[in-house]
């Protein structure tokens, strides 16, 4: 008998789930865009591929299709020009009826088999998917890769592994014996099937369309739902890539590609409400803005919905040993992505009597000084500062920065940086603004690299707003500089009581942004910034149910 | 050091995590009311200590008492006359929010050591809550003593099995090690510490008050929830002794007893929905009707719902090796409690063409006719039959009872039975009514002793009516009796889909009406029944949250 997809993926899925049982560092997928593990003509090959799919149709054989749709710019300034299949839902959703059968049939093994292979078709595809990314979030390159690669494959394996695990607890049959008065017993057989919660949505965010997104996706798909994939109308092509292989390794498993399906659309025409207020949907997983997401969680009684919205994080600095690394790697947070990440700081709280440090107090006017200087110096030469900011995503985005710039509160201004090689990319250097602690503008999402410093009336006070803001409006990291350890416990209960991630003095290479699959829980779903942790149990464990036979056990 | 209660009840609870595990019979609470286990007084002891109760203050050390609710009668025929406490709620959650910081530091050792003993506890008073539990639901004394004692205490156990599995697989520290070029490691060390979700309340029902209670009241603390238990108007009683006891251990055990705390209410007050709406509440935990259970699942955002709200079980007669076998256990199943179980047969599917049997074609007539003989001879003795059928448990159930009696549609009558020691105790026998499969009566529960017969047009048509109704309405459980293995195959088939729990072939002592700790999965979540498991993992998993920090390691 030939080896079958699961016995082939079963070690790889093993080390996996015994990398989510100890949580210290594990990666299947090598982060390193390097030739001499991905192939020395791997780069330009993928961005060959990728440009392959520029200002044409991307041909997906989908039910239904009555149109094509697609408007994608890059932020790096050019048109996509990619269309995609306009599916008819009900169409759609006829075939995903037809297709479900033999995948929840198929059962958990074959299913996970069938999942880890589409990773490892995706590894291979990593720079391909990693343009794609690229020029439709606007991230550098080498972030793009790592996020839209195997990163996001490790998230996609951690999905697996958790579901996988759970629905192998589930006993396949069992005898139930229960013994009776003089040594009878009473015995049953049952039987334990595992089945599918329904038609999974997965709706896409534009920044981190791939990272975000793969969770969700393998949870449901190996859990036995079919997945529709619903990118945001600016986060297209590199998803439409992964559904595209996705439903390869479907056919050539075996089984109907319609189990996982695209449903693109326009900023001018959005289709996710029509997509999701489906009867057959039964889970959803959002990324995206708190506006939006919180909706979600309301008004779709018949689905779980998974969000992650984001909010405002907090860095509390209150004195350090080494002020140096500190603003170094906080400017760096900053400048990361041009701070379009879920994880960058927002708000600044420091002491307005200013920062304790072994050479005496940092005044407020001195940390943010230093601040601007550290970016300017992370900045200064516009080859290196692309790959660091890359390009500012949305037009939303770029009027906050722009702004910034003219706001009388502006403490350190965001500068326009020149793209050596796509001059019509906008890029931007971080800005702060200075706030009171009772603004309004510290109680809302400022999506991008836009920060607010707030001088607090010491610690405890920096703590109290830290920990109301992340309570009403959701944060999922908080940055601490202290060295007092009494300070430090405080920050830390403070932090779990309202489910904000905390790390501690950071002054080296690891920034508060990174989140490593296997390891971190990213997003407590404790406060409003999202209502699920990328990758608990409780992620993977309402994706099925269990239907249960009894039948009197003969001899 | 002094034994801890977790060193106590570890063996107990590792015994039960291995239950889980294999989902075979195992039970950790003697289910006999025997002299021998429980103690040759304990009978008369806890009719006494229940009685002690009856026409008095329940008191209770709640805090914001305001005044004093209750207006329970038995259903065999007496006002119990008790009164509760009545807490303003502001002043509840305040004291709530004061008792929860400690329990959640307690960590899940400690807490499972508490939960426990709270079960340990509450079987010595499995004989005074049996009582209470019998004239609150009408239940027979047997199945009151098991339900409201060993087996609650064992579903309890079950669901503390789950959460404290599920706890103890997060790691609470651990050093994640990155290795980078030239041999050099990136440290980082994380704690994760488990953090609750919030308030749980557990809104209880009239039928099965504890049994239906105990899972999410336990999942919930054992978590690090406080819980706030809100009993049906005419259920409070046993839970209220219940969280008497739970007060008791925690008090004794250095913890706050406002953990768990009471709300009790009448028919004409009713508290539900001011106590669910508090924004505090994240987990309700709902045993009831249709219409409030769908309501709590769309219209409470805040909280995580889990529901059982039960609705049109079916029995599926093809053909049988044993008619009367299968005549003898279908009558058991329609008189034990009269019906009042969300597991009984409610629509009972046979081919108008008559059952198969190795005796030849039964006719529908003959069925019924069987059925009826059944059922007279199971209740002929008034002092067994009370002992099976119990008391009805509300005015509405009885209307209904008695407008089957008159209707033209009836093909066995409800009979009043005299109770032999409770003269008002009302006391009926089952009744079946004739409907067609396009009838609206089998699109409804009739929650009780009435059950409806539907002659279909062959097997097939009566799974796919069995399937439709059970996708359109709900059930929790299938009876299906076929000797022909294909229609078992599809039985068994259709049955998975819309997640119904199918029993085969029962003509013994078993009842499709009895689910069992540790092995059956009571709800399959997967239709309108309920939305939940009790239990599984999705049933604890959402009950707490992670908070992490990182921190550089050092050395």
């Amino acid at each position: 008998m030939a080896q079958t997809l699961f016995d082939t993926h079963k070690p790889l899925l093993d080390e996996a789930i015994a990398a989510i049982g100890s949580r210290g560092y594990w990666s299947a997928f090598p982060e390193m865009p390097s030739g001499r593990i991905y192939g020395e003509t791997a780069k330009a090959d993928g961005l060959a591929a990728c440009n392959a799919r520029l200002h044409r149709r991307f041909v997906l054989d989908l039910p239904g299709v009555r149109g094509w749709v697609g408007a994608e710019r890059s932020p790096y300034g050019f048109d996509l020009g990619v269309s995609y299949p306009d599916c008819d839902l009900d169409e759609l959703f006829a075939a995903i009826r037809c297709a479900t059968p033999a995948w929840v049939a198929a059962g958990p093994e074959r299913r996970a088999g069938v999942c880890v292979e589409i990773l490892r078709r995706l590894n291979r595809r990593s720079f391909e998917i990693a343009h794609a990314s690229m020029h439709t979030s606007g991230q550098p390159f080498l972030m793009a890769f790592q996020a839209a690669g195997p990163h996001a494959q490790d998230r996609a394996l951690e999905a697996i592994a958790y579901a996988y695990r759970e629905m192998a607890r589930i006993p396949g049959r069992v005898r139930w014996e229960k013994p009776q008065a003089k040594g009878a017993t009473l015995a049953i057989d049952k039987t334990f099937r595992i089945i599918p919660a329904g038609v999974g949505v997965v709706v896409g965010c534009a920044t981190f369309p791939v990272w975000n997104g793969y969770p969700g996706l393998f949870a449901s798909l190996v859990t036995g739902n079919p997945v529709v994939v619903k990118p945001h109308p600016q986060g297209i092509l590199p998803l439409a890539m992964t559904v595209e292989t996705a439903r390869q390794v479907l056919r050539d498993s075996g089984f109907d590609p319609n189990l996982v399906t695209l449903v693109a659309d326009t900023p001018s025409a959005p289709r996710t409400l029509e997509l999701v207020r489906r009867p057959e949907v039964a889970l959803v997983d959002f990324t995206g803005g708190p506006a939006f997401g919180s909706w979600l969680e309301t008004n779709l009684p018949h689905a779980t919905v998974f969000t992650e919205k984001a909010g405002v994080n907090i860095a509390l600095i209150e004195s350090t040993d080494d002020p140096q690394g500190m603003i170094r790697n906080l400017a760096t947070s900053l400048c990361l992505y041009s701070g379009q990440m879920c994880t960058t700081p927002q708000n600044l709280l420091v002491p307005a009597s200013g920062i304790r440090t072994p050479e005496g107090i940092m005044p407020v006017a001195d940390f943010t000084a230093a601040l601007d200087t550290a970016i300017r110096t992370l900045t200064a030469d516009p080859a290196g500062a692309v790959e660091l900011l890359g390009a500012i995503q949305s037009d939303a985005i770029l009027a906050r920065v722009e702004e910034a710039a003219l706001d009388p509160r502006a403490l350190i201004r965001p500068r326009a940086i020149g793209h050596p090689r796509h001059p019509d990319a906008r890029v931007r250097t971080p800005a702060l603004l200075a706030a009171t602690a009772d603004d309004a503008l510290i109680r809302q999402e400022l999506f991008g690299p836009v920060s607010v410093l707030v001088a607090t009336d010491g610690a405890s006070a920096a703590i109290d707003l830290a920990a109301e803001l992340t309570g009403a409006v959701g944060a999922i990291t908080w940055l601490a500089h202290s060295t007092d350890p009494a300070t430090v416990e405080r920050i830390e209960d403070a932090a779990a009581a309202v489910g904000a991630s905390v790390a501690f003095n950071l002054t080296g290479p690891v920034l508060v942004n990174q989140s490593a699959a296997f390891s971190d829980y990213h997003v407590s779903g404790a406060n409003p910034a999202g209502n699920a942790t990328i990758t608990d149990t409780a992620f993977v464990a309402a994706r099925f149910r269990v239907a249960q036979t009894r039948r009197p056990a003969r001899g």
